[in-house]
């Protein structure tokens, strides 16, 4: 078990170093080769979760990953999740909202795309857009955003009462280091495609962005549903620490190999006769 | 490019060798090996389709995979899907159809799963079932069965125009093989949750469904939407073949890196500048 602390009600953003690499002791060549060994465990683990799901089990896990452009949501995905079996995992980027979208309450997309028994679902971006954006840029009223953060307890409430284990994960990233990640994009043509103008229009509510994820996650870190901030300047070590949470909450879960709910015995003779 | 062939219209599925190799020239390890290089090709390729697709691509792929039980359909999803960026990927499993799903026509929910422009979409099973099983089960009646061949080649000619290339791949093993494969589901108790007594009801009416095979792949290979045969005793094979035609896919589209459709050197200035 790693020992990756979520952080407090009263804890400042400030305060965490985005180049920093707690409870990690190496470089990067040791993340890339713990990643290497530890998805294995994980990949196991989720096989397990998975045929315990077939037989009744309700458990699953629910990533939640926010962060400014550029922090690695990418990565995570492509060499943590992607090092997982794609049959046991649902994943979704929320976008802007569609008009439809729109015409629900904020949670309405969300329900639709929880994971089922047995997965692994993660949010590339989630409902928390609606009080991180929302606030920043006022797509809704301050009473609104306020609101908000108790429906989002409630709601992840919810859905660890029905076996959920939520991990919550901002990636963090230094204004400097985006600007870098950003000046790559436009430097190399075959990344062009990824970079887009509103993300300087982002980045020039740095620090309205930064206050907003401070009291979005001081109102909405839980017990039950606690944030992680993962300092992400390195990208090796961001991957290898979102790595741990996940292993962290499959070992808690401990799923088991379900019992045959058919008599073996007899299947063995029905299949010989065949 | 591979030259694997699709079937024709007058194919026989007896003809077909199931533990043969066509147009593979090694053994086992050779088979991985090449596995691994050409699973970094077949990556690259999708993020460009990807990449594509964000300025305004409308192409994507769909691989339909339809097999007896234990035929391998779950390997070539962790071993050939799971090479590629999850976030490039929607994998459907059809399960058996829920009573809303059963109060509509049998394309409706197949149509809510088509991918999106710039994805590989998989399907774990299909449409296909309600040609196969239903024809073996007698699930629908004979005339109905038969106005689906039209219906599905009329369907799957509207993808292509819409810019899907569609793959269609029946993994072929012997009963043999299933057998040995079924035993040993039940001689370990870690795979008790894979076997089903279900499947040995299916395997007593392993001829009728040979049959059925091969009349919807008949009825169904057109040069748009070609069927492919792939022996599937040897694992190892079925994935390379697998990931071949993906590649051979990949390849006749060609994607590209979009060009950037803002400023780039003006773009360089607003971010040197935030």
């Amino acid at each position: 078990m790693s020992t990756l602390t979520p952080v407090t009600a009263d804890f400042e953003l400030a305060g965490i170093d985005p180049s920093s690499t707690p409870e990690f002791d190496g470089d990067k060549k040791d993340a890339e080769k713990a990643l290497a060994k530890n998805g294995e465990k994980l990949a196991a683990l989720q096989e397990r979760l998975f045929a315990e799901s077939k037989f009744g089990g309700e458990r699953r896990v629910l990533l939640v990953l926010q962060a400014m452009d550029t922090a690695g949501k990418g990565g995570i995905l492509r060499h943590v999740i992607g090092g997982v079996d794609p049959q046991g995992v649902q994943i979704h980027a929320f976008k802007a909202p569609t008009d439809e979208e729109k015409s629900h309450d904020f949670l309405w997309r969300i329900r639709k795309e929880l994971p089922e028994a047995g997965f692994i679902g993660v949010f590339d971006r989630s409902h928390y857009e609606d009080v991180l954006i929302h606030r920043v840029r006022g797509f809704s009223m301050p009473e609104t955003v306020e609101e908000r953060y108790g429906i989002i307890q409630k709601f992840e409430e919810e859905l660890v009462a029905n076996g959920t284990v939520i991990i919550k994960v901002m990636l963090h990233i230094s204004a400097d280091e985006q600007k870098e990640r950003l000046q790559e994009r436009l430097d190399r043509p075959e990344k062009h495609w990824k970079y887009n103008p509103g993300d300087v229009d982002e980045r020039l509510l740095w620090a309205e962005y930064q206050e907003a994820y401070e009291i979005a996650l001081r109102r909405t870190t839980t017990e039950s549903a606690p944030w992680y901030v993962i300092p992400a300047n390195h990208k090796w070590y961001a991957r290898w620490a979102v790595q741990q949470l996940l292993l962290d909450a499959l070992e808690r879960i401990d799923p088991q190999w379900p019992s045959a709910d058919y008599d073996v015995e007899a299947e063995k003779v029905r299949l010989a006769d065949s």
